[in-house]
Parts: C-alpha cells; sequence; structure tokens
C-alpha cells in the first residue's frame, strides 16, 4: 500500500487508521501540501480527531478550499470571496428593490386607467342617451 | 513595555520588531488565540513576512475572521458563509429576473393598448364622419 498524500509528504509510516489518508489519497499530493501549509498538519490532524468521522470529509473539503484560496491570495484568502458576494448581495437587493417599485408603480398606474375608463364608461355622456339640456 | 498578545501566549520575549505585536495588542489574547489554534503561530508568522508591511494590517484581519469562523464552526469554518452568500446570490437573481421579466411583459401590455387606442382614435368609426355605405 502505498502510504496517503499526507505521511508522503511528512515523511512517516502511514499506519492502519491514519487520520488523513481516507481524504489525501496518494495520487493528489497539491492537495495536503497546500493545507499543510496554511493550517499546519498537526492543526489539521487536531481539528480531525475532534470530529465525528462522519463529519471529516466535509470538514477537510471546507479546508482545502481555504488553504487554495490562501494560496492564491494571501492577504485577503477566502475572505475575499466572502466581501465579493457580500457586494453582490447588496448590489442584487438594491435591484430587486428598483425592480419592485417600478412593478408597483405600473400596476397602480394600470389601475388608476381601469378605473378611469370604467367611470367614463358608466358616465351618461357615454351611455349612448343625450345629456339633458335646460 | 508589555509583550504583545502572541508573545504572551507562546511565553517568549516581545522583542523589538516584533512582527505579530502591530496587530496582536496584549488587551486582546483572543484574536491571537483563535488564529494560532487554527494557523499555528509559525505559519501566521511565515504568512506575515512574506507580505509588504503595508498588506499585512488586511492579512491578520482576514485569517482573524477566518480563524474565528473555524472555531465557531469546525466543519464549515468561513466557507459555510460562501456557501450561504452563494444560494443568496443564485435566489437574488432568480428573483431579479422574474420581476424584469414581468416589467417587460407590462410594457408590452400597455404599450398594446396605448397602440390599440391611437388606432382606435384615427379610425372613421370614431372620427366624427359617417363611413362610406357602397
Amino acid at each position: 500500500m502505498s502510504p496517503c498524500a499526507a505521511c508522503k509528504l511528512l515523511r512517516r509510516r502511514c499506519a492502519k487508521g491514519c487520520v488523513f489518508a481516507p481524504y489525501f489519497p496518494p495520487d493528489e499530493p497539491q492537495k495536503f501540501a497546500n493545507v499543510h501549509k496554511i493550517f499546519g498538519a498537526s492543526n489539521v490532524n487536531k481539528m480531525l480527531k475532534d470530529l465525528p468521522v462522519h463529519q471529516r470529509g466535509d470538514a477537510v473539503s471546507s479546508m482545502v478550499y481555504e488553504a487554495n484560496a490562501r494560496v492564491r491570495d494571501p492577504v485577503y484568502g477566502c475572505v475575499g470571496a466572502i466581501s465579493s458576494l457580500q457586494q453582490q448581495v447588496i448590489h442584487l437587493q438594491s435591484q430587486l428593490t428598483v425592480a419592485n417599485a417600478k412593478i408597483l408603480s405600473m400596476q397602480m398606474h394600470q389601475a388608476k386607467v381601469r378605473s378611469s375608463q370604467t367611470k367614463s364608461l358608466r358616465s351618461p355622456s357615454s351611455s349612448g342617451k343625450l345629456p339633458n339640456f335646460p
């Protein structure tokens, strides 16, 4: 058996029950390299051991995502993505508010037009009868 | 001079020019404690030293944000916030598409009504002249 990517990088024996092995296969060495560079192997080991087994896969995925983002952008990491998404949410909310206000204004205008048309149809001048002249 | 929060936690002398001191004041011990717990002091030290001084403040802020998020949510960390913001963006984009389609449909309806009103005003039956019978 080939040692997992973590044990290979850390140059240690990949023992049975290794906490990294299920998530860091030997054919994806970069996956562990970035996580190790950003969080440190001993912190990742500790974080995984503190979690129940069924949550470890998700924890590894989110740590790999964070580590890759930090390697790409050492100043903002994935907080840059959060900031950009927050701006996008604010922009979309404002566009939606404008669009909804426009819909409301158009609906009110349509209601006003319909109401004046109904009144005009019911008024004596358009009922087909001649108005009473004095 | 009191040692910075990092040197205090690491039990070392806070030398002049300490890379942590400008960002981890002694009165905010938790700020460094979380960063140390998640990234490890030596990784943070390395990451800061690899950056120009004017970018280190932002790098510390984003690392503190990430570390606090990971302490609160050890499975998803701040990737949970990214996922939730992405969902919010998708939902808002879909609401905006619906609203814009509604506006377009109402504008087309209004244009149709106006066009038929104009035609009806211009047609012989409403021009005041009698139609020509054969």
